[in-house]
């Protein structure tokens, strides 16, 4: 497995960093993960939009316009049929401290994961006892997400819900959420990371969808929860505690899971 | 010039990581940046004491017995006299994702770096557009500091200063703020970091200290005003844009920067 650092491709093992680099010393820099299937990149050109977007929140001139290219080369040199891409570009490196007056070039770095799992467990989601914060887009520095998913993993959940200062339910840890209510597809229109399994969901669902901003009350009401991202996909929710809420797996949600399936699939 | 690796000490440049740490992935880490004066660690204990509540708050498993002789050796090694050291610890090494299931051992990183300022010019401070929110420590994954910083250097300000979600006044990207009104010495009792300079000029100030929940009402009543962290000690703020607030370098400022010095230098 190679890993691709600033220019080079390194045996994964042998890739390395400088300890000065901004995205060790102060997270400074954003990512994205990409599905791959059938050795193909998933949404890449909606993934590489996104990059440009929080790279442009930072403030971090990097070069995008070789990373479609670097993402197939690396895919082709690891011969990755199915699994992940993940691109993370660092303002560079410096001296101590937040001054970033004396930054050298942004760092790149492009490494491949095989994918291990056949088969997802539906998901039984925490709440977390975190409240989520606007962030600039895909950023390293989310130490938020970080504790939520391991709140949630220490009581052998899959994942945390995270709600905002007020109370608004913004996403889980890793992933955005969607419910059904009736024939409806509800999904938080803001204070969320913007997926790209969610894009694709919203693009591909025969359900009419309904952004807003929601609470748990709404939630509450829900037939049934799916949460998405590149790793999960489409992945039911069947329990929220500690509030004692559970559901059942939907076919609706199934449809939905089929339709990403086809498209995924149709992409290659 | 050397920096301490899991173990090892290696010249500086060659300091590398794994791109797979998670502090370069996902800002999992803490750090602390200690003083050294005459080749002494200033307020080393208060330091260690600080860093082993973030790596707690983190659930971050590291020995931290060692690193007060760390610090120590490295100080010998590099032949630093006047300087800082940096210690980061992060959770170590995992694959893609926020999952903490399985990460290596953790990470710790020591370095070193010689003081090249004098003198610093007094502060010009900026109302950051950022939002400060509670960090569980000194975190690596801290973006709105590292923003807020960037915000005020491109106008050519120091520092900014953030306020919570509510208003209050917290601290500025890099430094704990005080000021003045009369004869006591106001700093906010909370939603700030708790700066070990912060702790040195609680502890010396011959001043009442009056620790609170402040807004910018309260700033603008201040007679003078100045930060404080570990590389610029005392610094008087001049200027607070874009509300136009201005300060005079005071003589209280001045005493108790005397003191500071005094205890920096009775340390060794």
């Amino acid at each position: 497995m190679l890993t691709y650092v600033n220019g080079e491709f390194y045996p994964a093992d042998n890739a390395k960093i400088s300890v000065r680099d901004r995205g060790f010393r102060l997270g400074d820099g954003a990512f994205e993960t990409i599905l791959i299937h059938a050795g193909m990149p998933y949404q890449l050109a909606l993934h590489v939009e996104r990059f440009k977007k929080s790279l442009k929140h930072l403030g971090i001139k990097s070069d995008t316009k070789k990373i479609p290219e670097l993402v197939k080369k690396i895919i082709a040199k690891n011969k990755i049929l199915d699994g992940f891409v993940r691109i993370a570009v660092t303002r560079g490196e410096s001296g101590f401290g937040y001054s970033a007056k004396n930054v050298g070039s942004p760092t790149i770095v492009i490494e491949t994961e095989k994918s291990t799992v056949k088969k997802n467990k539906p998901a039984k989601l925490w709440m977390s006892s975190y409240v989520k914060h606007p962030l600039p887009g895909k950023i390293i520095g989310n130490i938020t997400s970080v504790l939520a998913r391991i709140e949630a993993e220490e009581s052998c959940f899959t994942d945390s819900l995270l709600l905002d200062a007020k109370g608004k339910i913004c996403e889980t840890s890793s992933a955005n959420i969607f419910w059904f209510t009736g024939n409806k597809l509800y999904t938080p229109k803001s204070g969320m990371l913007e997926g790209t399994m969610r894009s694709a969901v919203i693009r591909l669902s025969p359900f009419p969808i309904m952004r807003g901003d929601f609470i748990l009350a709404d939630l509450k009401k829900a037939d049934a929860v799916f949460i998405t991202n590149v790793a999960w996909k489409i992945l039911p929710v069947v329990e929220l505690k500690p509030l004692g809420l559970k559901w059942k797996e939907s076919k609706k949600t199934k449809i939905l899971a089929q339709l990403l399936e086809e498209d995924i699939n149709g992409m290659g």
